[in-house]
């Protein structure tokens, strides 16, 4: 590893407990280092604003960034435990390209706000990544919802329970996911605030201007105070990572949905042949692992937020325990973004099994509409509610489809409102 | 208890099986009960726009609705192990007062909706009530940012780092509390959805309504899938417990400053004596016990955080696992606002120790000042660091006073931007 | 509330703030006070071995004790909110009967190792009843393994794989709850110390006879250190909780089980009708709700679990943070043994359907034994079970009786150890 | 990657898809491939026992098992992505090297039983180690406690309470470490049975001897039921977590009284250089990272039991959610015992600095003392709390070596029980 910036003379340095403290930094600074230039660059404009850098040295060193930009996408540059952090990374090619001119560039920040600001930059990619798969699950759900209008059953408690219809049924996550958008928006919208010039939490005594590198970043507005911008490290990913949660949750309960749906005692539902795997024993499976693992991705999500959550309860300030926020993070998003860049096919490509669905049905499932018609013709729904368990039928009879056509309260089948969720989707995409 | 709305014929009744699924249910409901009311007035009315009731029914379910609110808060009435939950008990009190007429009221709904509409008009009061006690302490700290400017000690990782000040530790409370109530505010509108109509997820066969019952009960939207309905049923209380909870973990740092701050060591701080108490055994002892309480409180939010999400890996639709959301509510929200409600008169009361905060300056305090002092004269940031590290002392010398004076980079206490901060709280009160 | 012991003249004691210190607990102190009655006699015992009351004073306190006791069991004496807390309840007691010498009996203890001693003692007949449950359950699944030997279809990710029987069912739960019991037990071991004579976490100047209590209150060993009876307060409290979510974790996968298996699609099982509840809006069902507050129990220890660990972030000694451990101790164990009292009548009545389980095997099923038998016959098994996926059926042919007969690897049908299983059963039980 | 076992033909593999599910499994399966290989040659063994291979070719197959396994060790092999997990791996060498003979080591199992247990050996493995660690911080601080026996303040409420000493202090950490160890043992005993020959949940028509293979692989006891086997995934590793979980704790309870104690204002312990890092802007500073990123490992630790715990709300039988898990333990064990490997130099090194330790004491200190020695004289103990509240010091007056010499209960400085504690450390070496 190079040189740790802070070593002291005289003070011998033990291996193990470097590589402890070190963990996996350099390795989780590989999704944070582009973020890093970037702000790095605006420091130095910001530098140069006031003075501290010639506008030659500022030029000299956002060229040198760009190339490390570079290197890094083309892969010339790779950044690995040579360094100690994508910090140290970044100052090591500066002083080697620029000598002097590179050791200037910290001048007036600490890598406590220089982390702060990649990792907020970071955050708000990933949430704005959230938002757009929201989107594009909700209008593909409610396409279907729109194009496939067909009995399903409807459960409560697993039982079956009335007449429900795929149109229902997307429909209910097409407001699901026009919701975790609206809610990833609103996390970005909280965290939009730049940290770049709090120092390590006191600010300094130096005239930094703060609303250029907060305009020049694309911050909405400036985190004003030094210590909160300390008090927002942890609280900030946690709302991005609840942000995420809310997606998965559905994702969760969806997956579930599939999962009951393509077995072979339901066989509602066929996935396209690449969403499904064998098995090394059974010659005879096709297994619906993809769906499994987009279930299970919530666990991951949960996971991160609790190792978030139990390590900040500390006094204001830095504490070292806050490096293993990173971590947490990177896990949440790579697993949570992970599966739901893989939904939109899967939402696209899922079959319905029509036959099976028709078995599905039975009287008992008419007994609510045969109760409310009873209701309507005068008789006091608790008798009603009597006189439907003991005989179900409506005056349809046994028909999936007209009890659908009689769903009329707004969100039924009949009244599905999807004018009003395209609506709110519309107003997402503007 | 009254007899079980959908008990049948025939089936025997296990005493201790009742009980186990009854749980605490309609002791939690007395939480509940007042917007249950609320929401069933919404829908009688409602009823009577589509014909299901007529005027006089309609009026005169919703005047014994009144007297049963009434009674409710005058304690003439009492929820308790009578009936099975809070909507049994409001249908016991209308067919007592009106016969069949009051059994017409459940015409249409389910208590899948009921209990829905219930908790969200809870939710939005819970949640109205957190926004407004973050903005009061963010006033009260604001305030006390603006009045106080001393030295203090800063930290980091909990080592005496720079000279700051309790302008500067105020304001970042300040933004911290500014942006819960952002929060708070943000949950609000994310919820602000109306699920009554939707029946057991799947809506019914009646044209209720639903746009005058939203409108009624003071919803920003319906919410229009029945299946959404459902399945936002514990993803919207986690919503609300998040918001919550990025409250209470600002608390948990703040409680964890005064818990070191009123140590003897650091003796920083002085409680008001009502926010202390003693010991059994030991009579020399005033304790900071609220103070630990505050602190320990976001443990028992994220408790119930916890049993939500767990109890969500469900497939769509209703299930009995969705009663325990209940009890978490209360008991999140219960201890939350709770230590938040006694946040204000703990921040307006304590007062700083001058004496001791200036015996906890030391040379090392002054070292960053240096070194960027010798930056600004152009010495590379990282040769500047390793002379003050030899040679920490400014030219100002050992003075906090002066240290303060010079930290000019926007959020130190020489240029604090509470004027940005009381412009943002200025416009969560418009 | 009675006075408070740690009163000091001329502080003034705000409602609100005392209020929101006492919270809940008076009422949670129900579930502690005969446990700390038990405690106290034997501090009032050991009191006179070492000459700090007579022997008249210490006979008078445990008579007291025992009358108070018997009014707490036969309701003459409710614990509420004219106290505040358990402790100062029994001390009121024995001042108002027996004067200066009810004063004596705090001598040489705190309220922090008494309330240490009552919860260890809780948790001590917590454990046992788990255990002895665990033990119940573990009996009647295997005696059912024994009695129903019939097939079932074997499923992984849900998917029908290979033939499976009810032998087969019970036995993979009766090893569960064998397991169960025997964590139940090791957490019962390991907990089985005595903290009472730590007094506040430093001990006393007084020669307290503490092997002396700890063999009249049944301890296994002394909790030696002070310091360390206060840092096990909550690990101790984690560790019967995490005993106790073993057996809930069991209980959600045998609950999610039956749920699948009540659906109309499964339909394999019938649940004892006074295990299922009706709707209050669709006349026609029959909901398994006990089962699901079963699967949802697990969710309620685990959130006690959070509530407790994430206090724990603290330096060693007592904080009253440590407070709400009490609440979330009760939660835990009121959820996770409620639930586990009604699952041996649950276990016991439920029946299967053969019908409807004959119908859900095909050919599929059989090809895992089919690929085994030409892997027997030399076959490479990688081209066995490519052979197999072409033509799944056995020698047998599609006949699940013969493939439960071959099924004689250890644990399988032909050979499902039993025996062993309730050898391991009968040793727990000695 | 290797073609896929299970690959079917006609079915087009989708790449990003099968990125998702193999996810990092195979860089995880770094850690269990040498169990897997152990485990796999006591298969290719149990198969000769039954006739399954010829002794010739269960030869073979160990020799090359043991070849692979030298080749991973010395770094010729490396486990990368061109494997789909680490079974493929093994399976993909042998028949390299073995032709027909390499196909036929998969017989009568599936890659279900064989990640069980090699997880299984993985988790003794690391329990082993877990204990042993906890043994020896056991060790140290026992030694130091007897060692070093000075005044040190006694807090609670982090308030100062009574004189306390190091004696005391390391004696509270050595029965923490001490019950930890006994914990861990537990945990082995519990999780020691083996699942291999469980095949996917079911058996196989096949006589397996697994009572050789549970021999041969050193385990306590069979895991009887197959699905069983497929329960404890999941509940097992949770026992494992916890019991680590417990040491963590306790660590985070000592970070924490470290982070405190080495704060300017309680200065109470100097910690080894190497221990200790530096600040990239304040040149003044030496941070105890190393004692704050063991207090925050017990957050990494209780993720694990998130992630694993919330997957787990699942039918019986093997499903994909489970791979999830691995990636869990390995964090938490990863995290957990790497910072438990350093505790034992820093238990060693950590120096007490007297002088700042005698500045702590103040007369209330021993205010208790003075009321129990009133007490003893006959003052009802909560007059006597009253007296000594008003005039704190006993007759010895404040001296902390009185004080200490005085507290002759069991546990407290004159009695503190170290030989106790040896006696019980014996016992866990024995």
């Amino acid at each position: 590893m190079s040189e740790l910036l802070w070593q002291k003379e005289g003070v011998a340095v033990d291996a193990r407990i470097q590589a402890f403290l070190a963990g996996d930094d350099v390795l989780l600074d590989r999704e944070f280092i582009a973020h890093d230039i970037v702000a790095s660059a605006a420091h130095a404009r910001g530098l140069v604003r006031i003075g501290l850098l010639t506008a030659d040295e500022g030029e000299a060193i956002c060229r040198e960034l760009d190339v490390l930009a570079a290197d890094l996408a083309s892969g010339a540059f790779v950044l690995d435990a040579r360094y100690e952090d994508c910090h140290s990374a970044i100052e090591a090619r500066l002083v080697e390209r620029l000598g002097d001119t590179g050791r200037k560039v910290h001048t007036g920040r600490s890598r406590n706000d220089q982390i702060l600001v990649a990792t907020r930059l970071w955050l708000k990619a990933k949430l704005a990544t959230l938002r757009a798969l929201c989107i594009e699950c909700a209008q593909i759900v409610l396409a279907r919802a729109a194009d496939e209008r067909q009995p399903l059953p409807g459960y409560t408690h697993l039982q079956r329970a009335v007449v429900s219809s795929t149109t229902m049924w997307w429909a209910g996550f097409a407001e699901a996911f026009i919701d975790d958008a609206v809610r990833a928006g609103q996390a970005l919208d909280w965290i939009d605030a730049n940290p770049l010039g709090t120092a390590a939490g006191y600010g300094v005594n130096l005239a930094l201007d703060r609303e250029f590198t907060t305009a020049e970043l694309g911050f909405a507005r400036m985190q004003v105070s030094p210590i909160y911008a300390q008090l927002s490290r942890g609280k900030f990913e946690l709302a991005a990572i609840e942000a995420l949660a809310a997606a998965t949750g559905d994702l969760r309960r969806l997956a579930w949905d599939l999962s009951l749906f393509t077995t072979g005692e339901f066989a509602f539902v066929a996935l396209p042949a690449q969403y499904t795997t064998g098995s090394s024993i059974m010659p005879n499976k096709r297994n619906p692992d993809l769906v499994e693992l987009m279930r299970a991705t919530h666990a991951s999500v949960a996971a991160a937020r609790t190792e978030i959550e139990q390590l900040l309860s500390l006094p204001s300030g830095y504490h070292r325990d806050l490096q293993y926020t990173k971590g947490a993070l990177v896990h949440a998003f790579g697993r949570g973004l992970g599966a739901l860049e893989l939904l939109p096919g899967l939402l696209r490509g899922l079959q319905w099994r029509p036959q099976a669905i028709a078995a599905a049905f039975d009287d008992g499932m008419y007994a609510t509409d045969r109760a409310i018609e009873l209701a309507v013709a005068g008789v006091p729904f608790r008798d009603a509610y009597r006189q439907a368990a003991a005989d179900p039928l409506p005056a349809a009879g046994a028909d999936p489809t007209a009890s659908l056509a009689a769903r009329v309260s707004p969100g039924g089948d009949a009244a599905p409102g999807l004018e009003i969720l395209a609506a709110r989707l519309q107003a997402l995409k503007a």
